[in-house]
């Protein structure tokens, strides 16, 4: 109500929306930006940002050139200043299809893309497509909370199965076949983990696989940290899996490459029995991007040349800077009393770290450790329950070097300085 | 169902979404799509697409090198590969508000900007922040269907207001006095018109500032073809009544630039009373975006320099192209004797042609026209009935002059042809 000139009240109809509230709450963009607001201004040390996934500032995870010249090329050809196609531009299917299929047993075609805003569309028109009234989705816990948002918006309720720390994170099957009930759709795996750090091995994907079937439910396979692995298992896509099982899997260039400001990504079937065809979800998957934005088509126009172009050594070079990280984070958490880390990150870009709060003082929990090592330490990392752990912390290592060794020293002595 | 290799019958519990297919059936793409479909692949003629708004491929509309080179910068800079913070970072949302501000009586301030894919997103954006249930939402016939499609899929219900071909395609105001009730929260109005090409005056969108008032509802002033105009009626913004009543402005650089593909646009605030703020609105576009895609953070970075570097002769130009084509368009239409165009157009790029079927053969209604054009003329236009007007047809007038004369003959030679 807001009073006009004459002095008469005037009343407006339209209101704001909570559902949209509620959802947006616990993001992990919510929860940084709230711990921004907790530094203390007069700090005059330089800020350290351990809490987000985003290495793209610091040099020694510069993209690589290649992909830079694909995009001014694509840009100065002028052939993709238009409107796309909602699928996605036909020769950027074809590189995506191409790209995937050289590490499955399958030749994935054009048909199976689906081009997205990043991997957090993919997220969005994965979970759209499989609402309806009264269906449930099984999501694991520690997971990336946009799952949790994006569900609940929709009205898709969501269940949670744990990752058992103490076995490298897989999933606990026994606990996904007892949530599971007749109006269970599907099952979310990200791989490599986050916010774990976990790579899971061929055997533990099979079993996934064959779970998943025995319950009649897809498969939605998270690998847009896909390839960022320096430990001993390798990547193992669950595409790999696509005979067993209807997979999703959802991607992007944002990790790899390092780039998630370009907003290209990929949703893509995996489904050599022609499962997801026959029961209309494809068909949605058009519906759904018909009616959404797409990635802008001169990136697109630009990936062909971004798959083809880019060496072997940027990224190897990628996933030695990312593996050092992990060892630095790993050794000197062992050096800090509060701390367990069940064990050494093997891919993505985080470690999850347990606080052993009765070595702590006056820290009540997770967020408040977070909260008050924004204040003390100028430095941000994200506390466990805004990623489903309580009292747990989550530290990226993805960082410049100097900056993981100062931010680990900060955290030390903070610790030292709230020790009982 | 599908059959495993038991023989036994496995029995999978996704199913696709009813409400996307349905939400989709009707969108420009989808109609413009289908009459591909009716080509005739034996016809060698060069195909001629005057359906849709997007002229970016023809020599005479491409965009200026200055907006190319300010994406390149942006680029190569690499301060932009960056995750994007959810409104959109602040420099691009200064550039936004001072751009739009030069037209406007008050500034906007950043924080009346919020950053999005294209307009399109900011129209599903508007949609989704007011929509509740029960809520209704009244929208121009003709109009853009995208409106129809997105409100649909959200449960948000819309309610038809014409728009009056013989007053300039003006709003009947008493429509939507007479339609809006308890539950209506929004009215929509796109200006400079789309589907009609006209422009509104300022009395005219003083008026209707003055109706949404009194019936206590904001106003959606989807302006994505802003300052494309070309006859006696110079551009207003709506935001100009912002003072009046809550404006919701929708806008991209995709039509002025010329330049779809890029994917930018914006949801500005006009309110320089606050209401939408206290309402709870401003928070829930926020919330929003919080779960939703953002445009590429470089491309953003590059808005600053494409609004700064522009030059006037640039704008000019384009303007002048577009009013040829509205000449020649009228013109010819004048001489096609199953057509009357009630006025001719002054801003966008399209024009609305009624069909007198009682002087053709055998055609049904204006789908059947835009089949069998499609079918013996390789050329494509859009039935009336995809913008919510049945028995007339929609043609872009923004395209390469030659191909419009082409077009215009081929339309000629049809309608001779399937004359009575």
């Amino acid at each position: 109500m807001t009073e006009n000139g004459g002095g008469e009240t005037q009343k407006w109809k339209f209101k704001g929306n909570e559902a949209l509230t509620k959802a947006s709450g616990i993001t992990v963009r919510g929860v940084l930006d709230m711990l921004m607001d907790n530094l203390n201004p007069d700090d005059n040390r330089l800020l350290l940002r351990l809490g987000h996934g985003d290495p793209s500032h610091f040099p020694c995870f510069y993209t690589t050139p290649s992909a830079e010249y694909a995009v001014v090329d694509a840009l100065r050809s002028r052939q993709f200043n238009c409107y796309s196609s909602s699928v996605g531009i036909l020769p950027a299917r074809q590189a995506v299809a191409e790209y995937l299929s050289r590490h499955l047993p399958n030749k994935l075609s054009p048909d199976d893309v689906f081009l997205t805003l990043g991997c957090t569309h993919a997220i969005e028109v994965a979970l759209s497509v499989l609402a309806h009234p009264g269906a449930n989705i099984l999501l694991p816990r520690p997971g990336y909370p946009y799952y949790e948002a994006m569900s609940s918006y929709i009205g898709l309720e969501n269940r949670h199965f744990n990752l058992l720390p103490e076995k490298g994170w897989e999933v606990d099957l026994d606990a996904v076949e007892a949530l599971a009930d007749e109006n269970t759709v599907a099952m979310v795996i990200i791989n490599p983990g986050n916010p774990c750090g976990n790579v899971y091995t061929y055997e533990h994907l099979q079993k996934v696989a064959e779970t998943a079937k025995k319950l009649g439910i897809l498969v939605i396979a998270d690998e847009v940290y896909e390839h960022l692995t320096f430990g001993n298992n390798p990547f193992v896509p669950m595409g790999v899996f696509g005979h067993t099982v209807p997979v999703l899997t959802l991607g992007s260039i944002s990790k790899r490459w390092i780039v998630p400001g370009w907003r290209v990504g990929w949703l893509v079937t995996n489904d050599t029995q022609g499962i997801l065809q026959e029961s209309g979800l494809v068909e949605s998957i058009t519906s759904f991007l018909n009616i959404s934005s797409d990635p802008a088509t001169f990136i697109q126009g630009a990936l062909p040349q971004i798959f083809e172009n880019t060496n072997e050594e940027f990224f190897s070079k990628i996933k030695k800077t990312l593996g050092q990280g992990a060892d630095l984070c790993y050794g000197e958490i062992k050096g800090i009393p509060c701390f367990t880390c069940p064990s050494k990150p093997e891919g993505s870009m985080f470690v999850m770290v347990k606080l052993n709060l009765c070595l702590l003082s006056d820290i009540q929990n997770d967020l408040d450790f977070c909260k008050k090592l924004a204040k003390e330490e100028n430095m941000v990392i994200l506390p466990g329950s805004a990623v489903g752990m309580k009292n747990w912390v989550r530290i990226t290592f993805a960082v410049e070097p100097s900056t993981l060794e100062q931010g680990l020293e900060r955290i030390k002595a903070f610790s030292l300085s709230h020790a009982k």
